[in-house]
């Protein structure tokens, strides 16, 4: 069995404290509304109100898996090798990004089905070449299924050691909205219909099956409360959840992505539930399956563009407005400071 | 009668070279979902695919209303004064705000009924201390409703000559909700009970209030599409239409706030309807006219926090995403540069 760190609670006077200030700015009460509410999560996560996320690090967690030659995907398997290439040379949507947001790029290589050479931004860590096909049987072992894990932990350790204050969590791997769709239908007991959706761009006749082969993988696999992750997981989406337990218990506030991260972040609550404390929904994805995972995590999703890209780049793109939650109660000044007058 | 410059026509070359482009970038098609669209509309307003807002300014223009004496807002009418004290001392939200995403902050007194001392970064230039109050009357002359629209070309002007590529409008004035949903109501002919918020945050009974006082400033003045902001508006709201017409005709994409500023857009709407053509909704606010009139001006936002500040805030938050929009565009590599396989 894995050894995992504890999860602090969130901090109770900070909030407190972001609540006050919030009262006593150049503001009507309430008025940057959702800023505001974000605000006092942040200072209950990190126990600061003078916390800013200055320090971002996107951590991409590659895997292959192996329902892909089940046809589930609009792309070649080969694609997932040709991204993370993609990834090292600067030209993906992550790399836009994070260039942008002043963010440095993570790669981890968890399980593509191809060899890498080094790289200073690759963490060459593959537990296998891709895990086995989940309409068979089990995507992957107990054993490599808790080395994913504690994969994830190891690397979020050595980025806290590099300086961390806030998580973007993102992957590629062709397959693994298959396999995000199966963790949400096995955990949330809602219909394979419900929690899948079209992927990189699936037709609807492609979509019908796909749905039956998240049907297919969950009945030949009953996956239970202690096993999902290596019944119907992906190596990738157990160093997501690794990642994300060893953030929380640095109080760094994490940025969930899209659909697989949010599979992720709900493999992550079954080892402890008081992750889901330390995470931001960044936004709600095209994909089905996403909000439902949202809602019953409890989380409420800062942006809506209709992506599906994955890699992190929702997530990316609500670190401004994480600033802005916390610059604005750091920076405003108070209607004393500024002899405004307070309400009639 | 005003003089207006003529708006372009948008551009239809460089939206399909943007298309054009997002097909063959290294994402499954449309996965950026409204980031895409965005880029699409951006590069019609500019004519250019290579366009970035880097040059960016949040003109906020403050006025006072002869309404506020009706007791429609939580505030004293002293409060435009002094957060106009506030926004040049650099500690209110939109300050903070502008400062985190590199824009310059221009202030106008456009007609607060108090006088300033001289300060860099503001423009005075008002048009009188305070408009009438519209229950009795209109609220101003036909003259000063020209000249609060010459104004704000006037000063668009300037700020195109300090170099701009990506306008934000913003607004103060305690009594400009009330205005606001006036000039939505008249523009619509929607029930002023449906587009009239709680502004400030006033209660329940002030927001009745509110809603008998917006009934009777449209049945004292029956305001007409050639006159709707003499009748009802503010003078800082004509400056914000100036603004807009200005920055249309040079091409000049403009983020769009929150129910005053797009009441602003209305006004300018009456004045050349193509205006709209180069506006970006930032957010949606929670003021109930402001999603009704960003509907029948067809402008989607981008943002829904809940926000209810006014200043330019909520337009400055969605300043990431528009260049974000632009650099995916103009970054990533495509599939043939990455050697990345396109679709099975």
């Amino acid at each position: 069995m894995i050894s995992l760190p504890a999860i602090p609670p969130l901090d109770v006077d900070a909030p407190q404290a972001a609540l006050a200030r919030q009262a006593r700015l150049t503001k009507p009460a309430g008025a940057l509304g959702k800023l505001e509410a974000l605000s006092v999560r942040l200072a209950a996560m990190t126990g600061r109100i003078d916390w800013l996320p200055t320090r971002r690090a996107v951590v991409v967690c590659a895997g292959d898996h192996g329902v892909a030659a089940q046809g589930v995907s609009a792309y070649p398997q080969a694609v997932t090798q040709q991204m993370v290439m993609n990834f090292l040379r600067g030209g993906a949507a992550v790399n836009v990004l994070a260039r942008q947001m002043g963010a440095r790029v993570t790669i981890v290589d968890a399980g593509v089905a191809a060899d890498f050479e080094p790289h200073p931004n690759l963490i060459r860590a593959k537990i296998a070449p891709g895990t086995a096909d989940m309409t068979l049987g089990p995507a992957m072992t107990l054993e490599q299924a808790d080395a994913a894990v504690q994969l994830g932990q190891d690397v979020l350790g050595a980025e806290i050691e590099r300086g961390l204050d806030i998580l973007v969590v993102g992957e590629m791997g062709i397959g693994n909205t298959t396999s995000a769709s199966a963790i949400i239908a096995a955990i949330t007991d809602i219909d394979a219909s419900q929690v899948t959706g079209r992927g990189t761009g699936i037709d609807y006749a492609q979509h019908a099956h796909k749905v039956r082969i998240v049907n297919q993988a969950l009945r030949s696999n009953y996956p239970a409360r202690d096993n999902t992750l290596a019944k119907v997981g992906g190596f990738e989406i157990g160093v997501m959840a690794g990642l994300m337990l060893c953030a929380a218990a640095a109080r760094v506030p994490i940025l969930v992505d899209g659909l697989i991260c949010t599979a992720a972040a709900m493999i992550a609550a079954q080892f402890q539930p008081q992750v889901v404390d330390y995470m931001v929904a960044a936004h709600r994805s095209i994909e089905p399956g996403h909000g439902i995972a949202l809602s019953l995590l409890g989380l409420a999703p800062l942006l809506e563009f209709d992506m599906r890209l994955g890699e992190g780049t929702g997530a990316l793109l609500a670190l401004p407005i994480v600033e802005a939650a916390m610059r604005t109660l750091q920076e405003m000044s108070t209607f004393d400071d500024a002899g405004v007058s307070g309400p009639v």
